[in-house]
């Protein structure tokens, strides 16, 4: 006898008998004798549909109006899950964001949650029903529509999960579990059963789009016991944990991310004076373009190179920009390169474990692919390269750390 | 300055072109100086696609969930309307059942308005915003979403309308107004300026189906001066008004109406006795078949006979229930017909005129149209005549009475 929150998103109810599959998932649950509440994205291809039509009508729909009309996608998703469970002879109950209350600030299409009231669902909970939430949709104190921006069913689960003090919140997807890597790069990456929320932090913000990386940082605040797991199979999926004691004994490496929507934009020759980084980072921020890795050398003959990457899609604005401050500046040169990759090996065990780095760079090295940036944190070592030896970087590191044997 | 309610069906909303010309026109009323309360339903199409992915889930959806489920149509218009208006410079904001508060009971699909919150829509008419309000919804005690079943955003307009003191109320259609008759039947059937509510609630109960019997029922009540107007051409449409002094003057007759969708069922050879009428409809209406016109006639030789009419598809299910009725009290005989149509002449007027049904009755004689069953009311005459014989006598009449002619 638990309280389980589960979210399904967009694919997972894409469909009348995928629904209806989720409905028989979730009486399974309840027959074993637990509570349930369900979280469910819009059926996949809703909300771009509804985008479409705003777009149609206002080129930049307003965002108000656009959480209103969002809101509907999930709403449409909770009743019919409700009716699959009743047409089962499972009791269940559809409420919205503003049912529940799910209290937001009042940040149209990108609100975050305030508070969650939990009593309406404890009290159809205690009746026997199943309750059907709307994922990602709030209101703000007026009583206006928000919704909580992409991915954002993930953090209503997580944040439910929180309230109701759930034993565990379960994410379903398309895949079955948190994978050491890329499974279509590394034939033998290995689900995890366990990651840390850190290291998962780490990988989600890294490409493994498994989970919002929103969602994840608020299940490690709130300690939410958080488990990915298949909506299409059955299987134990990834438990992302608090880090314990057990971690003494983890791996010191759990897995390898990598993206290749970067492109790097180097300044070459700038003064080395005080507040050089704030003059070309500040442009480039205002013109609301999110800067991923920093790089900064010490300098050398009084002038120094400063490098950071963005999203591709921004490079020629962000290289526009960066032309004008370099002028400014008296920088030599602006270099640009969108044939790139990055790739991290993240791993709560590397605190405790020395030489994990020059492992790193040994493995690449012997296979001949050219470092060209190298940031670390705590758990976590990142390295740019030229895009076309990505898989074979992944690769050789994958082997090197031994990723594809259970620990 | 006036304060006015416009209401947009189905047709008037049904594509992104549509929903910008009703923007447009609101514009033009906000352009003159008026206060605007917009109420819309959902696109055409959208619920019934809604109810289509219901039934194909359970083949009779839960009520509290269909009306979750069905409410979405209107949020999506009132945000893709405001979207249409903001676009245009007008300032507007959408609100659905809720958020207006229309409190209703909780008789979920067919759910009756309790009252109405008129304090945010006139904050927000203050700030300048037209209102866009999501028809046919409304929430009950407990926050749970209801629907006013077929047709409930004409009762959402005039409900708003009564609560807001509203100038009048605008029901935009697909016809621009209501007529002496239907003019498909009747060429040269005329427009009326106005018409009262008293002979709207018996040409709309049969068949003229332009506006919702409730909406006029509540008009009325509430003294809401109700017109009714074409969405897709400018023109003055049918003002729906309270009988007032200038009735005096009104035509004895306003309108004819009339409708094919029912079927005649009759008991012959009843015994005289008290309670009979009760034993052979109670049955009926046990099955929930709405009956229409009812007629007994005096008794001879201590029997009798018992006509009634109802919706054609019930037929078969009513003859079958009158059948077993029948050998219990011993009757006859049942009969069933439907291949009949009723026709009505409507008129407030024919209270302060005698002749007006021996002029109908001559009317139809001369044309050789055999009447099968006669009902009366103080501003009705309805007669039940052979289906094939309708166009016929909708015409007779038509003449007759001049209905062509304008006062």
């Amino acid at each position: 006898m638990a309280l389980i929150v589960q979210k399904y998103g967009g694919t997972s109810v894409g469909s009348v008998e995928r629904i209806q599959a989720v409905a028989a998932r979730v009486q399974r649950w309840r027959n074993d004798g637990h509570d349930v509440v369900v979280v469910v994205s819009a059926m996949s291809g809703e909300t771009n549909r509804l985008i479409a039509l705003a777009e149609e009508i206002q080129p930049e729909p307003t965002a108000r109006e656009l959480d209103v009309l969002l809101s509907t996608g999930e709403q449409v998703t909770t009743a019919l899950l409700s009716m699959a469970l009743h047409s089962l002879g499972c009791s269940a109950v559809s409420l919205n964001g503003g049912q529940v209350r799910v209290l937001t600030d009042t940040a149209h299409t990108k609100a975050r949650i305030k508070s969650i009231d939990k009593e309406r669902i404890q009290s159809h909970l205690q009746q026997g029903a199943v309750v059907v939430v709307a994922g990602f949709q709030g209101v703000d104190q007026d009583n206006n529509i928000t919704t909580l921006g992409r991915g954002g069913s993930d953090t209503t689960a997580v944040a439910l999960a929180a309230a109701l003090s759930a034993s565990e919140c379960q994410i379903y997807t398309d895949v079955d579990g948190v994978y050491t890597t890329d499974p279509r790069v590394v034939g033998n990456a290995r689900r995890l059963d366990k990651i840390t929320f850190e290291e998962m932090l780490e990988m989600s913000s890294l490409g493994s789009k498994v989970l919002q990386i929103r969602a994840v940082e608020f299940a490690g605040k709130y300690a939410v016991p958080l488990r990915v797991l298949s909506s299409f199979e059955e299987g134990p999926g990834t438990l992302i944990t608090l880090e314990d004691e057990s971690t003494v004994e983890a791996p010191v490496i759990s897995g390898i991310a990598f993206n290749r929507d970067e492109a790097k934009l180097t300044v070459v020759g700038i003064p080395d004076i005080p507040g050089v980084a704030y003059r070309i980072l500040g442009p480039i921020s205002d013109a609301n373009i999110e800067v991923d890795v920093i790089v900064q050398n010490v300098a050398e003959d009084n002038t120094t190179d400063l490098t950071f990457t963005v999203h591709r899609n921004d490079m020629a604005r962000a290289a526009e920009i960066l032309q004008n401050t370099a002028e400014q500046l008296g920088a030599s040169e602006v270099r640009t390169d969108d044939k790139i990759a990055k790739l991290s090996i993240v791993g709560v065990g590397m605190r405790s474990h020395a030489g994990v780095a020059s492992k790193m760079f040994g493995a690449l090295a012997q296979d001949n692919v050219n470092i060209q940036l190298i940031t670390t944190s705590e758990i976590k070592i990142s390295v740019v390269v030229d895009e076309k030896f990505l898989e074979l970087a992944v690769r050789s590191l994958h082997e090197a750390f031994e990723l594809d044997q259970a620990v």
